[in-house]
Formats: C-alpha cells, sequence, structure tokens
C-alpha cells in the first residue's frame, strides 16, 4: 500500500534553513506510514519571469501540491502578530473545500483572545456586554479557542483537536513535539 | 434570473456595528445585479452550547454560506498585524477548493514587504543575498505583492487583481470605494 501524502502546511518555508525543517518532518511522517510533501518541493524554473509571475507560479504549484495529498498537517503556530500564518490559513480552507482533513498543532498554550489582549498597546477593553475590544473597538471572538474559529472548525471537523505544546522561544518554529503529536493521531484515524 | 449569490468575508463582522457595513455591501451588490451574503445571515440558536460548540456551530454555518454562493468578496484589509485577518484568508481558500472565484480588496496601499517591515521592532534586514529577514530571521516574501502570495495568487487565479484604495485611518475597515471596484469588477466579468 502507497503511503498517504500529507501537505506539511506552515510558515517554516520561510525558516533560515527551510529544508532542515523540512527534512525532520518527513522523518516522523516516513516513521508513522506517511509520505510528506514540504511546499517547497517543485521543480520551479522562474528565471526570466517577474516578481509577481514568480508569486503566481509559486501559488499554482502549492495547490497542485495540496491536490496530490490525501491530509494536510498545518503548523498554526503565531506568525508576525497574534494569529496563525495567513498562507497556511488559506491551504487549511483551501484543503477543506477539496474535502481532506486538515490535521494541525500550535507551538503556544496562550488562547487567542489572550494572545490578541497582549499584542493591543494597553490591552484589551471589556464592552458593557462583557465582550472584549481592540484598540478600533473591534471584537474578540469570545470562544475560547486557539485562534480564528474558522481555522478551529476546520480541525474539529476533521475529527481532531488543535495539538498544542508551549516551546521554547528559541524554537518556536522548529520544535516537532506538537506536530509529532499530529501525525501520531492521524496514524490512528486514517491508518488504524 | 436570480441574482448570483455573493459571500462577504472579511473581518468586517468584529466591527461595532456589523449590521451596517453589511447593509452597505448589500446594497452595492444589489445595485450591480447580485446578493450579498453576510456571515451573520444565519438563525443560529447558541442557547445552551458550551463557547467552543458556539464557535463550531458558527464555523459550520459560514462554509454552508459559503457553499450557497457562486462567488466571494473578501476584505484583505491587514487585521491585527501586517496580513488579512485569518478568517478570511481560510474563506479565501474555501470558496477556491471548491472551485469559486475570489475577488477581493485592501484599504490600504502599502505592500506586504514594507508592511512587515515596519511592524518589526528596528526593522527588517538584509541578508548577503538580498532577501529581507525579520526579526527571528525568516525571510519576508519579496514578490511585491499585497499579501501572503496563497492569497494573490487565489485572486489570480479567479482573473482580477486585488482592488486597493488608501482608505483614511479612521475608516480602514469601514470605507467601500475599493470593495465597489470589486462588484463592479464582479459584474463586468460574470454578468457581462
Amino acid at each position: 500500500m502507497v503511503n498517504p501524502r500529507v501537505y506539511l502546511a506552515g510558515p517554516d518555508v520561510f525558516l533560515p534553513d527551510p529544508h532542515a525543517i523540512a527534512a525532520s518532518k518527513k522523518a516522523l511522517c516516513a516513521a508513522h506510514g506517511f509520505e510528506g510533501v514540504f511546499p517547497l518541493d517543485v521543480d520551479l524554473d522562474l528565471d526570466g519571469l517577474t516578481p509577481r509571475d514568480q508569486a503566481l507560479k509559486i501559488s499554482a504549484e502549492n495547490e497542485a501540491l495540496i491536490r496530490s495529498c490525501q491530509l494536510v498537517i498545518a503548523n498554526m503556530t503565531p506568525f508576525r502578530g497574534p494569529s496563525a500564518d495567513v498562507g497556511t490559513a488559506y491551504e487549511m480552507g483551501f484543503a477543506r473545500g477539496l474535502g481532506l482533513p486538515v490535521f494541525a498543532y500550535t507551538n503556544t498554550s496562550a488562547r487567542f483572545a489572550e494572545r490578541v489582549s497582549a499584542a493591543i498597546p494597553g490591552g484589551a477593553r471589556r464592552r458593557a456586554d462583557g465582550v472584549l475590544l481592540d484598540d478600533r473597538g473591534m471584537s474578540i471572538e469570545p470562544f475560547e479557542l486557539r485562534d480564528n474559529l474558522m481555522l478551529e472548525g476546520a480541525v474539529a471537523a476533521s475529527g481532531v483537536q488543535i495539538a498544542a505544546h508551549a516551546a521554547d522561544e528559541d524554537r518556536l518554529f522548529t520544535d516537532l513535539a506538537a506536530f509529532e503529536e499530529c501525525v501520531r493521531c492521524a496514524q490512528a484515524l486514517l491508518r488504524a
């Protein structure tokens, strides 16, 4: 039986050595009966293209990679703000639109409302009805989740919960404990 | 002929008066032959549910709303950081996975790399090969786009570009000039 292919979504592609994290994740996938597929696993000829056309070619190739996979494991660790990387969020949605299961992890234990509040100069304030507001008066989701409810819903609809592990700050984007929990969970659910 | 349904994705739902922006967007849609569908257009009974189950019910209902639409217009204005709202990014991906066209707008004229650099304490630094790095040493996409390449790719694959308008700071999430440009563009492309 061919190992199911797992698309490895996340801001990992922006790390100083993305190929190192790709190799580590693929080894963990292989150890649990999956083939890990990294967004950089494409042989792109970008020569002569404008920066915009390079980007659009990468986007199209990544969508094709997701279509070639049977599931997604997404790194939802907050990236340059209180929420996950938007490219990762997009790919989670794309996979769900295709009907694929989406597993996800985060390397922080702080809840979404807590992280948003911490990111606001002066902190959040509370409206008379109890709803937390940011510095623009926009409401902060009160659902005790790990991120925006659409992301949490995608993972829940796949039959699992977001794996969370409080990684050391200097290993925020490289710690793989929660990622491995996702792989084990996928093995239990999909390869049983 | 029934008007095509447009799902109105965006962080607009978090505004102090989301129903006011919903009404304005729906009026602009109707004026151009579309039916605007806002994420809050659901009659949800959340009584007795835990906060988590409330969130999951809203998520499922929003996905059902997107499935009931023929296109999406997404508000990609940067939200609580240099990128779009992650819930909006998720919905753009979900729509593309379903094969729907996705139009989008942003109420800022600053490019992505410029916004990321501005959000980093001390600014971005440049690697020897010219790539911009953030304060974690993670690379900043060099493609002169408006946001992460997956979002830009989704809009380009739909046959359009992201509409951009430099709104006044106090109308960052309520100015509808760029939104209206999307509606006109959708009318020209889909209702011609």
